[in-house]
């Protein structure tokens, strides 16, 4: 029985998984990205780790699905120039992975990270028999896949669903992309962490003392301490959320989704942020848009480093809808 | 040769046309909707506009394609309760339409204005050839529609492409939604009009006069007075076209259009507004969404009225792409 090779090349970690159809890892090899090597090094890295996957799990493989840093050229196979890779620069991905490992390159297909999720989440999560799904990353940055009338969204030049740099609030922090107030600079991981050290001093010691200093604040010790009922972490959480609200407002009165899925942060603090953060977005969206809309977190945990991947394969070889 | 019957039922105006398919008027009717007398008499009134129409272009009705205010359900025909047709409330104008000049009921087609509108938009206007194009109307609100990967998209209750309701000034002007600081209640033209009315005694003597009082103020003056050099004005209208800005540029980051086309007010100002608004997106947008972007008023000035129930009807009967 062949198998399909899922490989999901991050900015801090390699992986290369050997997976039955059906979502069943058959073999893994992981391994550090060491990005500043370069693109010529990870990929080799990348390849062995393949290698040892493919021999490990005994079968031969069908075809390769690739989770990869936008942004990118699905179509051609051509990473451009991730701000996570530094050093890559209009990368022939696809035709340098199907050349290293023997495959024809119709049979390797890349697609960027928020929207392999995405299309992971319809296979096997929050998405299934959806045609109509907004996945966000919540990690360091927050990207979008966009599922809209049963099939992944792209764009015009596969640069759709930057939905963290719609300006939630305008003249607040500034964000890696220049500009001040984006969803991402207020409501990501790496937001929500610098918004915190900005005011380290300020914070409740409890909070302090349990990130050691500024450097090692994150969003963790904020839902650490929120939990335990501390109020200047309920009420400084609150008006994230009520950011985090508004981006998904504007997602919702845009595309009218069934179903929001949210990534790492939502997973980590679970009914502590989904719970407000649904009645935020009531209290913006009407309810013609609410009434059917459901807003969760990603069901599928660390498995989503196979799995979408997986479903980037999977989709190229047969598509849902 | 039998003709499309194209619809417009407006909260002021009626208006039935028969075009051919190439979007040659043969005839019109227009009437006042009044519409306080509610949906039963302002349909008759849209029935006899139609059957006069008809009756003057000497060609068979081949099918109907109706423009309307949303909310809105295409699939059944349905009119649920659009804001601007008091009294209207699950109306089944698919059925009273085609049962009135004695059509199939598959032979008449509903969609709201927006929608509407960039259809024929990419069958007559500035996204023909396009398959990623967004139109906002622009006009007493602002609505939008969409065409994504070459479909009219929808959502997933049809309620897609309310892009006048994403918050681009929080804590700002409230909008008829609810909400403060929608991008409608601040940049639409009755936006506009509200918030010069607010400050009204603090305009340039040129615009309260030209205006004559409060009431009568409308953007049209903010435009008169901007092309004169009044600096109050430009900085009025700049301030404005910001804000305008950053809701498209939301609609850049998440959807990559190729063309993004504005109605009613772009057509009015023209360069006026198109080039500062061109400059203000591109400042918040990266390169790669802006490159290929075009920023344009609708080409189809009056014509619209006519081109976009007939664009509704032919989509249905040969879709695009």
């Amino acid at each position: 029985m062949d198998a399909i090779l899922a490989l999901d090349i991050g900015g801090t970690k390699l992986s290369a998984a050997m997976m039955s159809r059906d979502g069943t890892t058959l073999a893994k090899q992981r391994g550090l990205s060491l990005a500043s090597a370069g693109p010529d090094a990870m990929i080799a890295r990348l390849l062995d780790l393949a290698r040892l996957a493919q021999r490990a799990s005994g079968a031969p493989i069908a075809r390769a699905g690739i989770s990869v840093g936008g942004p990118l050229d699905p179509v051609a196979g051509v990473v451009l120039t991730p701000p996570n890779l530094p050093g890559w620069d209009r990368i022939p991905l696809r035709k340098l992975v199907a050349e290293g490992l023997g495959l024809r390159e119709n049979l390797v297909d890349i697609e960027n990270d928020a929207n392999a999720c995405v299309l992971a989440e319809r296979r096997f999560g929050a998405a299934r028999g959806r045609s109509h799904a907004i996945f966000l990353t919540m990690s360091t940055g927050i990207g979008g896949g966009l599922i809209l009338d049963g099939r992944l969204y792209r764009g015009a030049s596969f640069n759709a669903g930057e939905v963290g740099h719609q300006v939630v609030l305008p003249g607040g922090p500034v964000c890696g992309c220049g500009n001040h107030g984006c969803l991402e600079a207020v409501a990501s991981g790496s937001g929500i962490a610098s918004r915190l050290r900005a005011q380290f001093d300020n914070l409740p010691a409890g909070m302090q003392e349990s990130a050691g200093s500024a450097e090692k604040i994150s969003a963790e010790h904020l839902f650490a301490a929120a939990r335990a009922g501390d109020s200047f972490a309920r009420s400084f959480l609150d008006e994230t959320l009520a950011l985090l609200a508004r981006g998904i407002a504007n997602l919702v009165f845009i595309l009218n989704p069934q179903v929001v899925i949210l990534g790492t942060l939502a997973v980590h603090g679970g009914d502590l942020i989904l719970d407000p953060l649904r009645q935020h977005v009531n209290r913006l969206c009407w309810p013609i848009l609410t009434r059917d809309l459901q807003i969760v977190a990603s069901p599928l945990g660390p498995r989503v480093e196979d799995l979408s991947p997986l479903a980037v394969a999977l989709e190229a070889e047969s598509p849902i809808g």
